[in-house]
């Protein structure tokens, strides 16, 4: 039996803290029909959050460390302000969206990164996604919408990748499902030159995402998104797109598509 | 048919910020067999953040009047921070949680109350509770977790009194479920004497009510509360009770019974 489509859209980047921006995306995302689910980051919204504070925010290589009082105010913007104001805003064009950290009918279990050279501090890494209690919302026309938030079943949140949630996420429902993971940002895709706006480069598979790390032709924030897309792809995701908020409503738009 | 049973269990006052107290609330809770729903208050965390981050907080009878600036801090520390821990806390007692808006599958509509003599700002009074998707959720062995907060179904998110989520939670649910509602706080029930913890009133009927209000015997944060029971019991809601969080796992401790 031919497989139902379903679509994992991942937004993050400015979009997330413009409230015109997102709205605009939040109506073209609702009006695709079929069945899909959304994942978002947080934007800079944690960050200025903690400035407030004045709890310190220290990233190596582009990620967070993690203390108790960050996970807090994670737990707070994405999980909180975030993910509410997405759910809302998409009730408002009638699409019946339900907002999930992975603690929430523990659809993801993950593992608190163990201290190597760097201790992360609260961040997860997933281990198991439940497919089948997501395949249950779907089918009662119910549209989850992730924040990076996750547990560990045994009573701790954790901080973990938004990209990483977007796909587990879609390898995890590849077995009931095609499903197709859209990475959306503010850019038009993995740029050639990121003085060049319009240097999309759209098409990376395997060979060509080993050439473009080798020359350090991409930037170091997004070596995990790729390496996340090409996760995706060996877990059997149909397809993978990095591409502007725009390719929701417009999928011709210039883009980055990768594969194996 | 003889109707199963539901409990509808809120928690508030002191109980949110005591961990140890929390946990073991939860703990014991958990252990409840059968289906159950619980709604959370926020306890002082909002107040305490709005407060670290110079935000205003202006309450006029115990109310408070929420602000745009208001609303953020409750969505950040009631459906974020507070709403879960709670549900990973459950997770970890093998009790399966999802915590809820009143945005998330568009379970509870509200509407902004009208400025009359007092504007209130962004406060939400309860209009519909879908009854048939937190049935399909018990039915699923979810437990619903519900914050205080709501939204207008126009992307309009709205900060309610948790003893009336609960109360109309309770309401709803009781044309398919024999309904019992327990407001559980720090304290043993209502009391004749504020000052003294022991002299609880163990049964308030409408009469009774009428008599503690006119002799000003009830405290004003009270008052409400105490509406909120009788608004349940007069929608068909089996039993309610005003206890200790105690109560939950000994209900012979001692405690206030309403009744019409």
């Amino acid at each position: 039996m031919k497989k139902q489509k379903l679509l994992v859209a991942k937004i993050g980047g400015n979009v997330i803290e413009n409230k015109k921006m997102l709205d605009s995306f939040l109506k073209d995302f609702s009006k695709i029909e079929g069945y899909k689910i959304l994942v978002h980051g947080g934007g800079k919204l944690a960050t200025q959050l903690a400035e407030k504070l004045e709890i310190k925010t220290e990233m190596i290589d582009g990620r967070r460390i993690t203390s108790a009082d960050n996970l807090d105010i994670v737990v707070m913007t994405y999980a909180g302000l975030v993910n509410k104001t997405i759910v809302s805003g998409l009730q408002n064009h009638e699409c019946n969206a339900l907002g999930l950290t992975g603690a929430d009918a523990n659809v993801i279990i993950a593992k608190k990164r163990p201290k190597q050279f760097v201790d992360y501090g609260y961040v997860g890494d997933v281990i198991k996604v439940d497919n089948k209690i997501l395949k249950i919302f779907l089918e009662q026309n119910i549209m989850p919408v992730f924040c990076a938030v996750t547990h560990d079943g045994n009573g701790q949140l954790l901080n973990t990748n938004a990209d990483t949630v977007a796909s587990e996420i879609a390898s995890a429902m590849s077995i009931d499902y095609e499903v197709s993971l859209y990475y959306c940002f503010e850019l038009k895709g993995v740029l050639e030159n990121i003085q060049d706006k319009e240097s999309v480069i759209e098409h990376i598979d395997l060979e060509k995402y080993g050439q473009l790390r080798d020359n350090e032709i991409i930037a170091e924030g997004m070596l995990p998104k790729l390496q996340n897309c090409f996760d995706a792809l060996q877990k059997k995701v149909s397809k993978v797109h990095i591409a502007n908020v725009e390719f929701i409503k417009d999928n011709t738009t210039k883009h980055t598509t990768l594969s194996l």
